[in-house]
């Protein structure tokens, strides 16, 4: 008898018949004599309806407070697959974030989960039951509600596979697996049938939006299996796997697009130490994940700190840093809204040293200006004027993955996941 | 410094622009210099909604399920009042019931209240915060989330006044008290400024749905003082008190309409010892509430057992009673949805024997057969015809309220308020 886990997405039950089929699908796999929890997210719009109606409230609604209102989309979405799987004759129960003690740290909205009590979810299933988790949601020490941020339902599948030792961990979405590009913006995409934890690593941190980034670093630390597919189909999907090396063949496995940037450029501040902890210090903070950081020092003394964020904290970070500026006597404070941020990932780029040339030289042949270049051991990021996100994607996908490497599998990708309606 | 909670139910925070109107005037009361502890009902319709959903789901929903899925209405109406006052510049924080241990028994849909930890709300008054705790749930002592009933955030508001020895307890409403009868119903109905606990009693009972039952009782144990009042004005409403000598000058002091009523007849059953246990007692396991229960035997050695019971429950109730029917040799099981309560309640009612028999002759007169009777010491109901409901009430307000007692203040009545969108 195997413990699987399986996580269904807000398009996955985002209506009362996808609901229903989710309920087909799950009890055939306790018909089939494994242990099933089932991880649900909200119904797909439900997030952010609320979101709007605090919005409408407050310009800055209060964290804690947002959280209690978020969480209630998955407790309504486990509550209401509990209910059909009822209907269909299966012993269900469904679990909130404080039953089952996810316990989490107290970053409202962004919280990360510290432990899970896995023994409430055991008995369930010695009890012969279906257990339904609300996803996305935990409780920090003090029992306040907190939430996991977009993609959260990932993570919390991934963790709770991880606390019962699963035999699998899927993640039920409305694609087929991860793609080497978005196939939306890139028509020449292929479905990558594994991927290594790294690649994924990169490929969530960049956009790709298949899964939630904590999720990844779980199921590489805890060595879950993890099976991407989709909820509408039995068709294989992707399986997240430890890396090997078949892997290696493979330069660039795939080109992301990541249109939730913002950028804040601090100019002309007196060069000395101690400005980037000056600016970037309150920020933190604040919670405020900060994404790539470039500082040019000048010849005239003077120095220019350039750094991206997610759009949904640019307002706040920007009063912070308009704030800072006066105090260390820069200049001025500019920002734009209107960038992307384009990326290659590929293990192969470990031992290929002609990447990032290639990376600049086919920008530079559909005339896109680079405005910031970061890299790691397996990818480059560029961001770039966002009008011109789209073109980049298709021309960089054309050279270094359509050209340059077969279509092995076992290389790594990125998914076409419509990721605004998942969580 | 006083501590006053107050009470706003489903119609006063229904829409964003209310639950602003609720954060000011939960502000200004603060502003005065009080403590305040605000219990909210779900959004108007969120409940219905919600139980929509469930409902075609499953024709009869898991109901440990179904409070899961209820209770997220009060948490998304706290958090979104929460959300409001900080926008005000109020320090608020939500409290769900499992965040305050509101402790209940185990019957879903109808827990009762066993214990508060007011602890934690006595912290965070201290800290100078406003405490918002969402209504109507609560949990049983293996963590499930529970809920009371219909009205139950009104019982919610009276325990937490209770555990705080608050002040006061104002349970504000879309009108403007407590009413003799119901206005749509009865345009001859009028306001009291008080009435007793146990006319409160009868009439909640009776379906006046002005406060649920629980929350009178609460009242009356803990003797809290209830004001209740509108939300749209600053108007006195009505105050629940204890009974004075005043009161006793009031022969009737209200007459109610309960539509929420089935009836179920088991007929000619062998006339033993256990019959009406035999019946009732799978329905009491069941959690179901029966209202009124008569028996008559007759000469030929067999007897009749009807009963009344919610709406809500008829249909599982029925199939219980055609079960148990088969075992204990009854002819046949007849069943009635189409039926009202009607009752008059007046604590003068003790001392006056002639208030049945000009309830019987009113209705005589209006040609209205009466099918059951109950009474008590300060009530009479009878069930009816549904059709004839309103005549019925009408025609009794006429002959009992306005023709044999004056209008003085003190006496008792009921609510016209709108049930169906507060709970």
């Amino acid at each position: 008898m195997s413990v699987i886990v399986q996580k269904y997405g807000g398009t996955s039950v985002g209506t009362l018949e996808r609901i229903q089929a989710v309920a087909e699908r799950v009890g055939k796999t306790h018909a089939h004599g494994h242990q099933v929890v089932v991880v649900v997210s909200a119904m797909a719009g439900e997030t952010n309806r609320l979101l709007e109606l605090a919005g409408k409230l407050s310009a800055q609604p209060a964290e804690r407070e947002v959280d209690v209102l978020l969480s209630t989309g998955e407790q309504e979405s486990a509550a209401l697959l509990s209910i059909a799987l009822h209907e269909r004759g299966f012993q269900a129960r469904s679990f909130l974030g404080h039953q089952i003690r996810i316990e989490t740290d107290g970053a409202f909205g962004r919280a990360r989960i510290r432990s899970i009590d896995a023994e409430r979810l055991r008995s369930s299933l010695q009890r012969g039951e279906i257990a339904v988790v609300a996803g996305f949601q935990g409780v920090d020490g003090d029992a306040n509600i907190t939430t996991l941020g977009r993609g959260g339902s990932d993570t919390s599948a991934v963790a709770v596979a991880a606390a019962l030792k699963a035999d699998v961990c899927e993640i039920y979405t409305d694609v087929d697996g991860v793609y080497t590009s978005d196939p939306r913006i890139c028509p020449q995409a292929r479905k990558l049938e594994r991927i290594s934890h790294d690649e994924m690593l990169e490929l969530a941190s960049l956009g790709a939006k298949v899964l939630q980034i904590r999720s990844v670093e779980f199921a590489k630390r805890y060595n879950v299996p993890v099976h991407v597919r989709s909820s509408f189909d039995d068709s294989q999907g992707t399986w997240m796997v430890p890396e090997d090396d078949g892997m290696e063949q493979v330069l660039v496995s795939g080109v992301s697009l990541d249109r939730d940037q913002a950028k804040i450029t601090v100019r002309r501040v007196p060069d000395r130490p101690g400005v980037a902890f000056a600016v970037l210090g309150p920020i933190a903070d604040a919670n405020i994940v900060v994404d790539m950081i470039i500082q040019n020092a000048s010849a005239a003394g003077d120095t220019d700190l350039t750094f991206t964020l997610p759009k949904t904290d640019f307002r706040r970070a920007l009063a912070m840093v308009e704030q800072t500026a006066k105090t260390i006597g820069a200049q001025d404070v500019s920002a734009d809204t209107e960038v992307v941020k384009v990326s290659v990932v590929g293990l192969g780029m470990r031992s290929h040293a002609g990447v990032a040339a290639r990376m600049f030289e086919t920008l530079a042949r559909e005339g896109i200006n680079i405005q910031m270049i970061s890299t790691s051991e397996i990818k480059i990021s560029v961001v770039i004027d966002a009008k011109y996100g789209e073109l980049a994607v298709r021309a960089l996908h054309a050279a270094l993955v359509e050209g340059a490497a077969p279509s092995a599998p076992g290389a790594g990708g990125m998914g076409g996941k419509t990721a605004a309606q998942e969580r």
